[in-house]
């Protein structure tokens, strides 16, 4: 193998990098969040650096922005980096820890997250999830999100996790219309 | 934020850098493969460089090694660093693709996937799934693997993708057994 395969890295693509991340800017309240996520997720899009998702992570009490993620798979040539995994590596490294629980954080998405994210979030130890988009939103444009458990929500209620849905559903259907419109890649694995 | 919050990296620990990567050495049976992982496995215990875990990819017809992967979640501060997402990205670096499925490959894992991992196996496009350890094994030592869908492999069974279990599972176990007698952590996010 060649060095290159000794390590794999994910980097903000440059107009997030200069740009809309904002630190410790606070968000008050969940629609806040989620509004600027889906700020997030229409300019990737229009700068054609990913699909058409985005999520950022919170403290939960203050509303203080700790990170931010942007899909990059195409860009990254890595399947793993979808916009939550973005969000909750980049949380990590700011936090200095794996695990994210005592920091008490809230990830918001631009859409419900997929299979693997789902597994993500469980182990990041996130406290809260705001998902906009709906899966079957997700799914009507042709990505493929995987074997879900019917009651994911209900099983990260069970352990303490808070989940809303349908916040800012609407605009973040128009954000993954557009994607579609201008001919986004459909990045699922060839079946 | 601040710039190291704008990218992460995972790389693999110097031992297995220097090591046992042996570029495009071939391994024709997947028990062969197995042994392979779980020296992998093993070895990362020993190191004390991550969780009792390892997993590798390799091109299904020739056998030849593309990639391999140790779990490396505490070394890294990254949450999403298990075996399997490490070696499933290394491969697409490797082949230079997010989507694996046209390179035909395998991956062999020393235990069951979790929760997160199923989801990355589904999104990278892998062909066959080897399994050491079972999750119930994992959960022995005190592992949370999350919800995972009760027929994942069935799931992956009916989009062409196989799925064989229990391939040297006694030598997965002593692995987890010596991990755990060695006090390594077990580093599930606190509820």
């Amino acid at each position: 193998m060649t060095d290159a395969a000794a390590s794999f890295e994910v980097r903000l693509p440059s107009w997030l990098e200069a740009g809309p991340r904002d630190a410790a800017r606070r968000f008050p309240t969940q629609e806040a969040r989620m509004a600027f996520v889906l700020e997030l997720a229409e300019r990737n899009v229009d700068e054609a650096t990913g699909g058409p998702f985005a999520a950022a992570v919170f403290a939960r009490g203050s509303g203080e922005l700790v990170s931010v993620g942007v899909n990059l798979v195409v860009a990254s040539g890595l399947a793993l980096a979808h916009a939550e995994v973005v969000a909750l590596s980049l949380a990590e490294r700011a936090l200095g820890s794996f695990d994210l629980s005592e920091a008490d954080v809230e990830l918001v998405t631009s859409a419900e997250p997929c299979w693997m994210c789902l597994g993500a979030l469980h182990w990041a130890g996130v406290r809260s999830i705001v998902c906009g988009a709906r899966d079957a939103d997700v799914r009507a444009i042709g990505f493929d999100e995987g074997h879900k458990p019917e009651d994911w929500a209900g099983e990260f209620a069970r352990k303490g996790v808070a989940v809303r849905c349908d916040v800012g559903r609407a605009e973040a259907i128009r954000v993954l219309a557009r994607y579609r419109a201008a001919g986004g890649p459909i990045y699922n694995a060839a079946k």
